[in-house]
């Protein structure tokens, strides 16, 4: 992926015994791969860990050395065996201390609910020291950012309010333009060819993505790279192989 | 997870740009967490990497010294960016060969096929040596197992049939049992009481993942244990519970 180097990189580490025993379908996976790529940022590497202290101390401090950005979601809530927040600040090395600004944020959305605003749930305001807080429209209690590690709600529509309250202050780069060329030609018939086309275009990265469909093989080809003019000739080099070796294009998007 | 200690772990490496793109929605880690979790088999890691030959190295290395089972899938099909079973390969220092009963098996999947069995074809029977082959009932090409790393397709349904044909060589350990109690009440109103039943059960593992449906808020409580007297009695005590704060339980399974 010659194209990548030079740009902001990030990682996602998914905190969730839920994920790992099979009882919940990750959702937030796929949501913030579409929102990094939207931003240029390139999205190397997810993690998904349980609610283990020491896991996710360990995982934390690896990831945030080796990328530009790391991304958490889960375990901020109040329950007792919500301990993300207890583990940024051992992995930080700081505090973890009652932050007035989010204890108004939980007092200004318990206001108006027939909840109160209990011990339980005031220790959703314990943040790591030196944290700058996410916005959570939806249940009050914030995210925060600590240095480039951004710590977000496991719920999809909290983790998702909140990225998008930090994505304009996320430092993007280069955006990676995307071409998908779909044919019920398959991988073996095209490899040889395909091969010849992605040497031909090096700073670009052909990747090709096998399906079946109602029983009907086929495959996915897609273009990525970050020149509009190189990506549309290698699409139209992509078009002709597919003609040359018998088959058509189904979809070209 | 005090109850896990003792039984057999594993991880789950997936190989895919096409993940971290967003372009595709991972299914493989559901399946294999719920396969996984019916074995007794721990489930303690996933990790979504780049197709990226130092890195899927690396990863596989790390994981495999840490863990009973390590899975992975994607990467062995005949494109040029299928680049798994090389990595495989350099990672246990073996040589990468064409392996007789791999090449029997795609000439059995062509002999029947429109397609014929061209070298991109014949690169699937090309294994790690020492390895031992996975049948893969759909599309021919088999994955294969070296030492306790079991290598697989990306494509859902192929890998799903292969992970049906090895599970029964897998050691297994005591199944968890878990019940799930969903309650409208939210995490805040019952996290007090929920972690003094925790402590009262300390062989149990009592999550609480709040949900939002339909702009309701609740939690679905999951006792998680091995023990089926200790997991009813501590299903009682959380009815109990949420009965007590004002509740009700509006699904017990």
């Amino acid at each position: 992926m010659v194209y990548m180097v030079g740009n902001p990189t990030a990682a996602f580490i998914v905190i969730g015994n839920e994920i790992l025993s099979g009882r919940t379908q990750d959702k937030n996976i796929n949501f913030l791969a579409n929102g990094l790529n939207a931003l240029g940022i390139r999205f190397k590497e997810v993690r998904i860990i349980p609610d283990i202290e020491q896991t996710i101390i360990d995982t934390v401090n690896e990831l945030r050395k080796k990328f530009t950005y790391v991304f958490t979601s889960g375990g901020i809530g109040p329950t007792h065996d919500d301990i993300t927040s207890e583990s940024i600040a051992k992995a930080f090395g700081v505090e973890l201390l009652r932050n007035p600004d989010a204890v108004a944020a939980l007092e200004a959305h318990y206001e108006n609910s027939e909840q109160n605003l209990n011990e339980a749930r005031l220790r959703m305001a314990n943040i790591p020291d030196g944290a700058t807080l996410i916005r959570n429209p939806i249940s009050g209690a914030p995210g925060y950012r600590i240095e480039n590690v951004f710590v977000m709600a496991g719920v999809p529509s909290i983790m998702q309010a909140m990225f998008d309250n930090i994505k304009n202050s996320l430092q993007g780069g280069e955006k990676i333009i995307a071409r998908e060329i779909t044919t019920h030609l398959t991988e073996g018939t095209i490899a040889s060819a395909l091969s010849k086309i992605q040497s031909n275009y090096p700073n670009l990265d052909l990747g090709s993505y096998p399906f079946i469909h109602s029983g009907k093989l086929g495959v996915c080809l897609v273009v990525r790279g970050i020149d509009k003019t190189e990506i549309s000739k290698c699409e139209k080099a992509i078009t002709k192989m597919i003609e040359e070796l018998g088959g058509s294009v189904i979809e070209a998007k």
